[in-house]
């Protein structure tokens, strides 16, 4: 399990700037990462993406964005539907960082 | 103003179906809409797209979607930024709805 969560950054209860510098660890190794989150997460999920775009502007960019739901079970045992969201953070191709 | 507000829709802080029911309005007569959202609002329009493609699975299909960031002044005088959403609903080929 844990080494499909390799390129993946969930979005939780943490600060911001915890997925942000999570992101950008992970990117320092990977290509892209993908941040998911889901229900009231998913503006957070957006928050970190805008960031780490923001910030870096020499460095990565948003790429593919998807959205979905799942079905949950709640403890009242009733089935719920639940928004996703999937933001594809990319490097981008070497401007001449590399040189 | 209100003429380019013709293939959009905000989402602010009403029932959810509220917003469902203004997009499907204006798919009726144009081949796609703009779901638009800042801030906390971003998990409700992905919910509104959802509900649109998932109950019409004959109809609608998601699109493109834009992610961003605007500044906004608040109340102290302050400038932050705001997360942003565009959800892109268009209808799918005719699958044999016209025949």
């Amino acid at each position: 399990m844990s080494e499909e969560v390799r390129d993946t950054v969930f979005i939780g209860k943490k600060p911001l700037m915890a997925y942000v510098t999570s992101a950008l660890i992970q990117l320092a190794t990977l290509p892209s990462v993908h941040i998911k989150a889901r229900g009231l997460s998913i503006g957070r999920a957006v928050d970190v993406a805008q960031i780490i775009s923001r910030k870096t502007d020499e460095g990565y960019s948003v790429g593919k964005i998807l959205i979905g739901s799942e079905s949950l079970e709640s403890q009242d045992g009733k089935i719920r539907n639940v928004s996703t969201i999937e933001i594809e953070i990319r490097k981008q191709e070497s401007s001449g960082q590399e040189a």
